[in-house]
């Protein structure tokens, strides 16, 4: 029954890989760097959006929709901005095609070139900025809280589905405030958000912290950042919200009359996750099997397959089958009842087992008569048989403790590959050997964290919010804040 | 208290364009052409979105998503689509900007020229097509029924908020089928789906047809759609659902093995409704004051409006209100009480108006007194003073009321406005003097169409699914099958 996914522990990069083709999540598409999101793929990420959408506007945030397209000139704007895009970016160049002059096909029309080269949106702050400048006279227009969900384009040279792609699908989050420490407080109100979906739906620890300046985001004063851990030892940046500042508004000339009647440049936040999101989401849990969802974004929580030999026997499992996906739905929990007689159940436990599916129902003859059925987890592969009466509320339970279990797993996984090394060789070695998150000093400067990631391919993922104690730099023996996060990422 | 608003009766353009903007709809961005949709414009069109979404899924679509990018190529495989999209494409030619020579600002990095241009999607048949060709290769294989919520590039010469923008954001289904006979049956129930959205939710009446081969989508055996009229008199596209035939398949190459063991080419429909929703919407029932929504798309459907003079009634009033806002709620009704100190009733009530909030209550003192609150309704600007006790359920019958009676407005002013001409002379002096759908005979020519079009500006809109009686054409006095409807469009 197996479908031949390599074992993550001989080719984790192909076994990746080959979870997003064979569960139906992703695809290449013909345009180089682009994927397609299949639909199955598509349900987990329907599922997260809607989690984060709430979360946004339970937080008084609403949403709206800007242009995908930027002039040339507005990323220009802001000096480090345009330094951190302009070389991944899409442009257009002109808005029509002809008919060749051969008749063969269509070519550019070279008469219909743009004056000003529109830009396919790397993320949205020059153009929000440039629309926030006409929404904001008084501080009576603050905050401005809005997120759009979108389509981003960022040239990248190496792709991968999900982690890595040339258009993804995101939410970026621009809020507007009139004062330092309100945008500060947004800043990290997103990012205790986004920590608190990781934790709580994609049953996945994350590390809070601040980015080093090289890390930063391109126009931020401060990055802020969630990091992840996977199976194999790398970190992954699962969400970012970024302290802008004044930049964008000195940037674009906003400015706000305040309630002292002051003239001040406002400031602002921006933030977001993306279908990134979705390669976490694989690496964190699944096995060598497939995909590992947690039940909290699983599109399909439960699935019930039927086991027989005569059609008496399938009419008799499809009224116990529907009794159970009635009494499931009543409680919120989303049923499949696969009854295709095209396909054997063993097949079947093979194809959900690949998919992800929290909770597997076996229905065969034999529970008729004892008036059970077969409860199968994905997680830890358990098998038990379970009497009729009550299975709702023990789905329902074992729902709940599936989704702790996992971010348990998750979380001792984490805490064993997490390293404090006090010098250079052992930082080497314990990177090398074990991988993982190493809690090293480090001097505060840019080039001993170059050195370092030239090295060794790590980098600094966040400064922790709370410092530990100061010590010395395990490179330079320079005096150093606290302990910082490092490790090999995606 | 008026905001200002041109009337209708005079200069009904202008009249919409204000409403967009001061309703706080949509606004011009500046990237020509391309719309910037404001939170509460937004909020609509996500009530669209879902209502919708809930219609597709209900009927076994999915949701998936496929890249904005089409390889230019791509787009030349199926002769008629090319023809009617090319003029009007957004074309990426290079993927990186560079710090122009005098350090001024960025230019576009002639090194980094693509191989082969890049169309962003107008549409995606072809991007969807292609993918097919991988995921068909047995009738088991089918139906595939996708849809996708995307922004797509129309590059338009003349622009109008939400109307016609080179950017606009909708929904494309696509589907393939085994047969002809499933494949129409998709086309017609999607075409049933947008219609029952239109009368339920937008309480618009539409008209259901096919078009003229001369107003089909560029690639199509036969489009389907829905026309709505406009207080102006003018009928506006709101939704077309395409019957491809084997034509994308034919031109990808997308075959499957039938139950029967044959090869044969797939059955193809494509069907999307846009942000053009939203301009119907708007004309559908507005007047001279501002919005008005029905009911059942509203993103706030009551609103609570305090009227007092001291803190102290203030207090008292809030605390019935919270009581109103947590009955309404309980039925699901969305309420907003506006306590706000910093505006007074009358500019609330004006802004509300605006807005198109279906119900407004207001509570004064003399409403503490008596256990009454002011009930006003939007679309007709009754008021009533009404008791507490019950007004939940009377709340909730007043709108279902007037989703009704905005249904049959519509409806009754369609009525009014369809007329039924004879000869070339009463259908040019109706046109103009009435305007509205005209029912009239035409001999089936495209040649006939287009001297209609040159002398009147009119279009056929539909040929009516159930044809009338044959006739003699109004222009050339040749056969007729039946009546078609014509009428000046958006």
């Amino acid at each position: 029954m197996s479908k031949g996914l390599p074992k993550r522990s001989e080719d984790y990069s192909a076994w990746y890989n080959e979870i997003v083709k064979k569960a139906d999540l992703a695809e290449n598409s013909p345009v180089r760097g682009c994927m397609i999101i299949k639909p199955y793929g598509f349900s987990i990420w329907e599922k997260i959006q809607a989690e984060l959408d709430r979360m946004f506007k339970e937080t008084g945030h609403t949403n709206a929709y800007f242009p995908i397209f930027i002039p040339k000139s507005y990323l220009s704007k802001e000096a480090d901005h345009v330094e951190g895009f302009a070389k991944e970016c899409a442009v257009v160049t002109h808005y029509r095609l002809k008919t060749a002059d051969d008749g063969q096909g269509v070519v550019v029309d070279p008469e219909a070139k743009l004056e000003e080269e529109l830009i396919i949106r790397p993320t949205s702050e020059t153009v929000i900025w440039s629309t926030y400048k006409n929404w904001i006279q008084s501080y009576r227009d603050l905050p401005i809280l809005v997120n759009q969900w979108a389509n981003v384009v960022r040239w990248e040279m190496r792709t991968r589905l999900f982690l890595r792609t040339a258009e993804f699908l995101w939410q970026e989050g621009h809020t507007a405030h009139a004062t330092k420490e309100e945008a500060v407080a947004e800043t990290r109100q997103m990012l205790d958000i986004y920590a608190e979906f990781a934790e709580n739906f994609m049953a996945m620890p994350v590390l809070k912290g601040i980015k080093s300046e090289s890390e930063r985001f391109a126009g931020a004063v401060d990055t802020y950042c969630i990091e992840a851990l996977m199976q194999d030892g790398k970190a992954l940046q699962a969400g970012t919200s970024h302290f802008l500042g004044q930049n964008f508004a000195k940037a674009f000339d906003v400015k706000f009359t305040s309630a002292e009647g002051k003239l001040e440049h406002v400031w602002g936040t921006s933030w977001g996750v993306s279908t990134r999101l979705m390669g976490a989401l694989i690496m964190a849990h699944s096995d060598d099997e497939g995909l590992v969802l947690p039940p909290n974004l699983a599109p399909i929580q439960v699935v019930i397959v039927p086991i027989h030999k005569t059609d008496e026997q399938l009419a008799a499992i499809s009224e116990k089958a529907n009794e159970i996906q009635k009494s499931l739905r009543a409680v919120g929990i989303s049923v499949k009842y696969d009854d295709r007689t095209t396909h054997k159940p063993g097949w079947k436990f093979a194809e959900y087992e690949l998919k992800g599916v929290p909770v597997r129902i076996a229905i065969g003859p034999r529970d008729l008569e004892n008036n059970t059925v077969e409860v199968a987890r994905r997680d830890t592969k358990e098998k038990v048989t379970q009497a009729m009466d009550g299975i709702t509320p023990y789905i329902q339970e074992l729902m709940q403790s599936m989704q702790k279990g996992l971010y348990e797993r998750a979380a001792k996984f984490r805490m064993e590959m997490t390293s404090e090394v006090e010098d250079y060789d052992s930082f080497k070695s314990v990177l090398e050997e074990k991988g993982g998150f190493i809690l090293a000093h480090w001097d505060g400067t840019a080039e001993t964290e170059e050195k370092i990631k030239e090295d060794t391919k790590a980098t600094i993922r966040c400064i922790p919010f709370e410092s530990s104690e100061p010590g010395k730099c395990m490179v330079t023996g320079n005096p150093s804040k606290g302990r910082v996060v490092f490790a090999k990422a995606y």
